[in-house]
């Protein structure tokens, strides 16, 4: 009996679909899943494909080709550990076991560290794209040994999404480098939501605008720089009508849920010392939006401004609007790509910013026209230190500067929460101030614990007796 | 030979102080320290004292009356680690480790359950007021086994500060509560330098005020309900002159450095789902700061609005920014209450709200007359689901509002960042929003990963097929 090219652990939608997606491309792949039944319902709705189904790891195992090429699709933590100590027994050195799940990148370091030690090979991939880019062309940001990569690579170049003929996918780094960059995807995600929520708030209650009205404004940023998938089904979002003929988004609740890949990326952010504000203000958002029956009783006692709706110049508000999220969206990446940048350094992955930003522009949820601005800011300069810094950034953000400001002086004023496009302008001036107040929280921090602090005037570290009892250090 | 009531070991400058404050009060305490330098210093500059050296661990435990009690003052962390491994087998069931280090509280949780399984009791205390404080009276924030903390209180109700004869130390609850408390007040502490700071920024650049006429605005407001320990060093700090004649706070670096514990309260908080945005974008406010390289080269590069000093209105201008000061102020214990709050009931701690501000009145870094108010809160009622719905915290925002929105417009229009006043009023505009925008980000989420969402009109969890093709889950 002939050996199948590649397996597939987990037949949840995510990986058959991705076994689909790799049958269609001309390989037989063996699928196995914990329970029988999830099997069998693939075989069944699916006849006619290479699919070889197993029904026990072992033979889903022994059904391989040498050196085994095996994706795993299955809950991620002990779900994943679960599948790889099963594993392990049946495996030969030099086997390549590949965890597409949404695992914590740390998780991923250890169990690389883990199978290398034993001979394996390990790739964590994020995968992301949701149940149709698994099907169709996901975009997949593999971390591992690079041996083990070239090995797989021609498996994943061709079910990756594509632009320009170039398949969204590319060799990231060692060890956790794909989970990370997938979690930092996942955080940029966050952002981009909470500034496209906030951008509707605003054409709303500022605005005045109805559903369809919104409709058409997405529709219409679609066709510009803001062109990107989740512009894209925000305009068809409005669009949406139940049979009733109300709008559906009017009757969804507003308590967003989430996964925790956004506060992942806000908790390395906090480790690294990165000030990624923006995708954290996008969590927050979230948490608070959970807490609907809080806020349902608070809107009851507390007051705010009366929220006028701007019916002047409705087509500058709108045009401000639009501009405030782009420049809000270049804030958070430049966020998203300095923490990148320091991760890189603290874990010695020598990531690729040009490389990443080219495999997020088609198969991803984030994918974006934009993304093509960013590689092209690492490709033309050696060292960027941050994405602000670079000519078509710099040129944007100061030009869209006035609308950001405005509209978020706006709804401060109008009580309209706008938490990341708040967040966005506080980073751009605290960013471009070459003296920050921080003297002083050095001073107070020097005066109550003798932390010491630095001179601008002179070198050396200080410490100065503020309550005059002491003399200097 | 009789033997000593307590010892301390670790006679760095916290240790050494609080052996110092703990003598004092009638106590007789046996020393240790790793290097015998220290202990032999210590001796030196203390003579007469009922200080007892040892220089071996078992000469020190054996000096001790049981159940004994020992205070371990020590780098947190590992050295924490080292000292009860060493002391471990030197100990009689029953006997009390102190640990008054910065320790992380996962590691009290950790430490309590290892030392309980082995018969040994394990108090995580926070204690906070730097050097001054541990000599003349910490703020003290003790957790672990209760029975336990009986036996240590009399010791801790001493040498604590102290308000209106009550001391400012009780039993915060079981393992790593203690510790948990302390860290929050940090990250408290962090929102509240970061608001000063905003606040000098705003009155230097936008009400233009000398350094001696802000040292003059401080003291001011420390008289009325702004009053407390940081507002009185800032004050101090901005009468400080060198003896060349210019204010030192003029030449201190403005690059803020931390000890991790602002971060440790942001990550937890995203952790347990909470949205502590405030002492969040103080944290990245000093790691935007730590930047300085960055940002010198960025103010050459990125353009901002002219800083206009308003010129006509400055007193009125001062009070607004004072309200904005006081109105971010209670928002930041809003949350970081709500906080404890979910903290407490995720590791089942029974937190006494009440009492961890009367313990925050003296002693510690944040001491503040405003405490009281929050005491009161949750003396008068049963349940505060929030700190913002109490009727002394919900009057003040809501008179202080206008001036908080006032003074970001202002600030945002002027380039003068402003990254914790902006979070304080989008917490506070999203906190008493009945609606949301997140319907939509509930929308997106599931038209791109089927993640489902919930209505407003109806029970249930539902799936839209957004793009046409299947049915309704």
């Amino acid at each position: 009996m002939s050996k199948q090219e590649i397996g597939v652990i987990g037949m949840a939608v995510m990986g058959r679909n991705l076994a689909l997606n790799i049958e269609s491309r001309g390989y037989s792949v063996s699928i196995y899943n914990r329970s029988k039944d999830k099997t069998d319902e693939v075989m069944a709705e699916h006849p006619g494909k290479q699919l070889v189904p197993y029904y026990t790891l072992p033979d889903f195992v022994n059904s391989l080709e040498k050196p085994r090429r095996i994706l795993i699709m299955v809950q991620a933590g002990r779900g994943t550990d679960a599948v790889i100590d099963e594993l392990k027994p049946l495996l030969d050195k030099g086997d390549i076991i590949i965890d597409g799940g949404n695992a914590y990148f740390e998780d991923t370091i250890r169990r690389n560290k883990a199978l290398s030690e034993a001979g394996f090979n390990f790739i964590g991939a994020g995968v992301s794209g949701g149940e149709e880019g698994a099907l169709k062309g996901p975009s997949i940001m593999p971390g591992g040994q690079k041996e083990a990569y070239q090995l797989v690579a021609p498996i994943l170049e061709k079910i990756a999404a594509e632009v320009n003929g170039e398949p969204c996918v590319a060799y990231i780094g060692p060890n956790g480098a794909g989970h990370y960059v997938k979690m930092a995807h996942n955080g940029i995600e966050y952002g981009d939501m909470q500034l496209i929520a906030e951008s509707y708030s605003l054409l709303k209650h500022a605005a005045g605008l109805t559903n369809d009205e919104i409709a058409a404004v997405f529709s219409e940023w679609n066709k510009g720089e803001l062109n990107s998938y989740l512009i894209e089904i925000t305009a068809d979002i409005f669009k949406h009508k139940e049979p009733s003929g109300i709008h559906l988004v009017d009757v969804i609740l507003d308590a967003a849920g989430n996964k925790g890949t956004g506060k992942w990326t806000s908790q390395s952010a906090l480790d690294l010392g990165e000030p990624l504000s923006l995708i954290t203000e996008s969590v927050f958002a979230r948490y608070l939006s959970a807490i609907k029956d809080q806020r349902v009783a608070a809107a009851k006692l507390l007051s705010g401004p009366q929220t006028a709706i701007e019916s002047d110049n409705k087509a500058e508000l709108i045009e401000k609007i639009r501009k405030a999220l782009y420049m809000g969206k270049i804030i958070s990446y430049a966020q998203g790509f300095a923490q990148l940048k320091a991760a890189s350094q603290h874990y010695s992955w020598s990531l690729n910013y040009g490389e990443i930003a080219k495999i997020f522009r088609a198969g991803c949820i984030i994918r974006a026209q934009f993304l093509q601005k960013i590689t092209e800011a690492y490709e033309s300069e050696e060292e960027v230190v941050n994405l602000l810094l670079t000519p078509y950034f710099k040129q944007t953000v100061e030009a869209y500067q006035q609308s950001l400001r405005d509209v978020v002086s706006f709804a401060v004023q109008h009580g309209i929460p706008v938490p990341t496009l708040s967040a966005a302008i506080a980073y751009y001036d605290s960013y471009r101030s070459a003296v920050l107040p921080a003297n002083l929280i050095q001073a107070q921090r020097d005066y109550f614990g003798a932390h010491t602090y630095q001179r601008t005037d002179k070198e050396g570290v200080f410490h100065t007796d503020w309550m005059g009892i002491e003399g200097k250090k």
